[in-house]
């Protein structure tokens, strides 16, 4: 059961964006797996994607594509990840693209093609381009919550967010869906994630805005340290919202529209780790003072990673012992445990890296029954900072992962 | 259950070395958790400890003592690992180390403390004191089971190798026991083990040898990927078998002894993963062809410690994808996933970086059925190699450890 998971917000349309979602059978029947997002002429677009060296064909090719046009289409498939699937996987990728290009008769550069699922065995083009007239038919500004639903894989919930501002006297829309749920743990990217807006921003900028957001969004989230070798988070903005162009990356319009952007996507990462295989907890980790941000996003990756602490999380078990295990080992060249304290929300736990005078068990059992808490832990080293989401290693997450392709 | 978990060998006394063990319901009761060795004058001692910078209070106090010291008795409880517990956990361990000393009329500094169990609650010194009395009594060289059995805690198997070699004419011992199951994954030292012979080694061979001897054993498992705060490797020499001292590391005494002592501790780090917290497989990861040593050893953990990976072995699913992914966010800097290839024993799965034309799942699912297999991958980008020991996730890996303290 997904841990505090939000009723879908209402998903404001993003004038110039129109989504279609159908059934394809591309490897389960009557589910929802083929997804086209058709962007209006004009529509710039920043992606991030996976740093796994097994990247996937459609990121390649989705890279390729970026590089050389703005998109008019992204088309998105779950059920198998064409990932792991070498020079046939490109071409499987390439022809899924012409295909839609024909389609929308746009050029096939500007179709950019995604997948998730199984990984190591060959797409099913002739399924996913049967399936594109059913796409095409279902577009429509409001096929948002249905393109949520298209491109779950394990997901149990549908993951979607929704903002409007105002820039320049113009109301301007912000939504997004993502999908994920097992091999978290994006690295300068994420699992499929899908933001648009309407507002206008030199394609300059719109990366910029991508690589914030998403550094302080999707990056901050793990939930078996397994990264994907599909991860993508792309931004569309369609400039159509008659909003101001936005071009100072010091004004306040931008600041403004990136801090929606994130807001959005934390959102999104946030409720994929809620989805998280298996979790019953939704757990903050916030390392601070170490020697650099870095040194702190290590802390925090550790304790977050550790079967030990995972496995204590899922028992409300104030086992702090195995925060101190995991704050103990963690990479970093300065670590002075006589200055590390750790907190479970207020309850002071460990103060100059021993057990505190004040501690009593029962207050740390406490703050562990939550489904929703924070460890902090603080190094007195410096003034580096890390957030990072994360979830418990419960029976679910084994059985779900034993059983994912049977 | 553990995984072809040999039957406990003869264990060959070794001279100058007694063993005595009692339970002293340190934290349970009617459980052996209390173990004195007891060590002739004159035995030279060499060990490695762990590298987690919480180190426990008696790892602390062994490191001291041994540098000051020869030792004359090592005394190890269970129940409570004395690690995170600040001041007053110095004490007790040095408390404990008087109390034994006494006990011995030796010098204090000549005890050696070691402690396993949960971490962050302090050592109930009166009980360990009054168990004393019952591990002297005890005393005798044939105690090497059940110093075994007094040093597990969610051990399920007793831990112990021996073998006899012969050195300038004269039998020479190498007995050792050791215990591990969960937080496994020893940084230049492992979990508690004890070997001991009576060859006679000068001092600093001794430490070359232990050295040597934990880089190709104990370091090279991991079930969970937890360094612990308490790991500690002790190689005893008492000189006392009438052998010829041996001087010459590159002479063929040494070579002999080291190749023992190293198939000793292999021995049991292969027994401690056997016996690693709810596994179901014991498996072989062999990286080559890496850049180095030290890449192709971060490939083979990650592996190791991919939740994804482990859960697949726990359900002999051939998903290699996972082993794959792994292998692409491995943290090495050179990786050419063109020349990446992996066989599961001797099915080729991946080459190229993809599948191989030539796999059937059926053959892969029969290699993952065994409860035994060895994941090879070859990296085709130098002459590194590395081989690392592991085991599944299981249902039981999440209940062991959801449930350890209740």
């Amino acid at each position: 059961m997904p841990v505090g998971f939000p009723e879908l917000p209402v998903l404001h349309p993003v004038s110039g964006i129109r989504l279609g979602t159908t059934a394809a059978g591309i490897r389960k029947s009557n589910r929802r797996d083929l997804v086209l997002i058709e962007c209006i002429a004009g529509t710039q677009a920043a992606a991030t994607f996976t740093r796994n060296r097994f990247c996937a064909a459609p990121v390649i090719v989705a890279r390729e594509h970026l590089a050389r046009s703005s998109p008019r289409a992204l088309l998105i498939n779950t059920g198998f990840a064409n990932a792991g699937t070498g020079d046939e996987g490109l071409r499987d990728a390439r022809v899924s693209c012409d295909a839609a290009a024909r389609a929308l008769d746009v050029a096939p550069e500007s179709v950019l093609p995604f997948s998730t699922g199984v990984i190591g065995e060959r797409l099913p083009v002739d399924r996913l381009i049967a399936g594109l007239p059913g796409t095409m038919k279902a577009l429509t500004p409001a096929g948002w919550s249905d393109a949520a639903h298209g491109i779950m894989t394990t997901d149990t919930r549908a993951k979607a967010s929704s903002r409007q501002i105002e820039i320049g006297g113009k109301k301007v829309n912000v939504t997004g869906i993502a999908k994920g749920s097992g091999m978290i743990c994006p690295n300068m990217a994420t699992m499929l994630a899908f933001v648009a807006t309407d507002a206008h921003l030199s394609r300059e900028l719109l990366d910029r805005c991508v690589r914030r957001a998403v550094q302080s969004s999707f990056n901050r989230i793990t939930v078996d340290g397994d990264t994907s070798t599909n991860d993508a988070c792309v931004l569309l903005a369609t400039g159509t919202a008659g909003a101001p162009t936005i071009t100072d990356p010091t004004g306040e319009d931008y600041q403004h529209l990136l801090a929606t952007v994130t807001d959005v996507c934390a959102d999104l990462a946030q409720m994929i780790v809620r989805d998280g295989e298996g979790a019953t907890k939704f757990v903050t980790i916030d390392v601070e003072g170490g020697a650099s941000d870095a040194d702190c996003d290590a802390v925090a990756r550790t304790i977050a990673h550790s079967p030990l602490v995972k496995t204590a999380l899922f028992a409300s078990d104030p086992n702090w012992g195995r925060i101190l295990a995991a704050v103990g080992r963690a990479p970093v060249a300065a670590l002075d445990v006589d200055h590390v304290a750790i907190w479970l929300d207020d309850v002071l736990i460990v103060e100059r890296g021993a057990r505190a005078a004040s501690y009593q068990e029962a207050d740390g059992a406490r703050a562990m029954a939550k489904a929703e808490f924070t460890i902090r832990v603080s190094l007195g080293n410096g003034g580096g900072r890390a957030r990072i989401w994360t979830t418990d290693l419960s029976h679910d997450y084994v059985r779900i992962n034993a059983e994912y392709r049977s």
